[in-house]
């Protein structure tokens, strides 16, 4: 097992209401919070009403800054910033799913930083503070309400770039079920697609001794096999929800993972599409991911077998090249099963930019991925595999 | 699912030599410590040494309070308070496993009481403060390093007692799977029993809807039933240590459970056991878990199929009462494996004051366990099935 450190601070609220709360929780923080959220579901729902009512009655003042989109741009998250230096405010409440707290991490992360916040995101500089966040999940997925992570999209740039850092940990997250309620089906496709998708990426390891984390792992994969076509079938049900839900959050935490390293080339495969052409990324994650364990296999085919016999029950034979063909089909399936595309022709993606995504995605650096050293050709190749 | 509130703020830091750098992280929280241990292994090893040399070398004095048994005392619990008045100490370094950590716990919180600290084991008292804990781990089973629990022996009225409270979260424990190496493999085959233990107790359940949590704690199962007996084998394997005193921390941190009730009537059994007769309490597990598994399956031999066939790999067929039967059996077996005994008489432990010690479990309540409400008749038919 490799070392490593792990601290996990987020306190989670689970269950119905948590919502009506949310004023309890800010106000061991803050007085005085920008809300930061994106989509009308929010106020036809009721759902910003409760906030900000909780936050009245714990006397918790607010600004409120919305229009976050899919792949959050970082023209609004300039626009934040701004705010939170002009009312001086000194915390960032998210309502949402992955891209209005990654825009709130964004702009905590700017608010007290005196050059350009995209300095963090393309490496440029790392940042020495940033002003607190709660959140009020709305859409499971991304686990951004768990997580040290925070993407954002520069649209000028057509780049999505991302920072991980432990000073844009969540203080607190407000997960409760019933907001999957509101939840067009396809977005929860999206989401059950991401969630397996970040289980795939710590499971690809080039760490030989890593008996737990793959138990961990594979038992997160089977609850998504076992969940998502229900949750298709059911989209209200309070306890499919829940698991959902739980599931996002605990599978991007880092602990199922602890001391395995991980390989994340599939995602920034998928941003390069996402950034060009906006497509959800949970959706764009379904097109890569076959693609990538194709062109990947030969690697480790022990752990492809392993995959495909643990997790989507294919009964292991002597034909390992079978059985992992096997695995990955069943993987397309379920995919399809839930609704989503798995080739970008099918998504309606150009197939005409290969390379440019291929070269933004590697970046000024040689190669991307760890399971597998990807070069702009390799993605290329990968990119070809999922037309 | 049930609701929750989830939170895990400890820091760990896991690999080798992490003893020698507790002095910064320490130093984050304190400038004069207690630290707290029992055994002459941290001598003989040297670990005492590298601890007091990377304190020093912050800035960090200590104390020393050693003499930590086994089923710790609350008599040394009394004098460490002592000490942390007199010398104005702020904060508890414990080396060691369950013992010196639930022992450091326990000064924690009666060094900034008024009162007697008893008062928060035997419910009295509800602690509203504590000092700060730091580990630095060297058995792992217990899970104490991160978890929120203390267990303490009252050895005047061989009472047994536990507190569960977020104030004893230890702020930072230091794993290296090297400590292992130190530990004689009779109290190493006790950790792994307490580890699979405290997996059973989250396991039998009474929450539906547990699709997750079931399956993260199947994966954690299979995990220990892998490398136990490969650690019996090479007790010095530096992987198969990590993965031990990972799993001991996982399983016991409340994550893999979060949702679901649980049920830890085994584990109070088995104080009274050990608060009398002063056996090691992992030991003491894996002779009470078959016979309360043999006792309770009838309430929901679903559960009992489940893990029987999912963990222990029994091949389900339409006799459900001898899938469950063969799924006791592996377990008995697992833990005889690795040198354990499963029966009272094999441990020596005389076996007539069973009343005494059924009455003792409930305690002033009227039944203990949720899977299947125990009352004393029930606990004395236990204790007559693990003769």
């Amino acid at each position: 097992m490799e070392n490593f450190i792990f601290k996990s601070g987020t306190k989670i609220i689970f269950g119905k209401g948590g919502e009506n709360t949310v004023g309890e929780h800010v106000v061991k923080h803050s007085h005085k919070v920008l809300i930061h959220y994106g989509g009308d579901y929010l106020k036809k729902f009721g759902i910003l009403d409760r906030v900000t009512e909780s936050l009245k009655k714990n006397g918790v003042e607010y600004v409120i800054l919305d229009g976050v989109v899919p792949n959050p741009r970082l023209s609004l998250v300039y626009e934040g910033i701004k705010i939170c230096k002009q009312e001086n405010i000194d915390f960032i409440l998210a309502i949402g799913g992955g891209s209005a707290i990654d825009s709130s991490k964004a702009i905590a992360l700017g608010a007290v930083y005196e050059g350009d916040v995209w300095d963090f995101y393309s490496g440029k500089a790392t940042p020495k503070k940033a002003l607190k966040v709660g959140t009020v999940l709305t859409i499971p997925g991304s686990g951004s309400e768990m997580s040290e992570s925070s993407i954002i999209t520069n649209e000028d740039k057509n780049l999505k770039c991302g920072i991980d850092n432990e000073l844009i940990v969540p203080e607190f997250s407000i997960l409760n079920p019933e907001m999957c309620y509101t939840i067009p089906p396809y977005l929860m496709s999206c989401g059950i697609a991401d969630i397996l998708s970040h289980l795939f990426e710590r499971y690809f390891t080039t760490t030989k001794s890593s008996v737990l984390s793959d138990h961990l792992l594979e038992g997160a994969m089977k609850a998504v096999l076992e969940v998502g076509p229900l949750m298709k079938k059911d989209p209200k049900n309070y306890d499919y929800c829940s698991e959902i839900m739980w599931l996002a959050t605990v599978s991007h935490n880092g602990m199922l993972d602890a001391g395995r390293v991980s390989d994340w080339a599939s995602h920034r495969i998928e941003h390069e599409i996402s950034a060009i052409y906006d497509i959800t990324h949970g959706g764009g994650m379904a097109i890569v991911f076959p693609a990538w364990m194709k062109y990947v296999k030969d690697e480790n085919m022990k752990r492809f077998v392993q995959l495909a016999t643990r997790v989507f029950g294919v009964t292991d034979d002597t034909d390992k090249e079978k059985v992992i063909e096997k695995g990955i089909n069943c993987l397309e399936e379920f995919f399809k099963s839930l609704g989503l595309k798995t080739t970008l022709t099918e998504a309606n993606v150009p197939i005409d930019r290969f390379e440019e995504m291929a070269s933004k995605a590697v970046g000024d650096a040689d190669h991307i991925g760890r399971f597998k050293q990807l070069k702009i050709e390799d993605i290329v190749e990968i990119l070809k595999l999922a037309i």
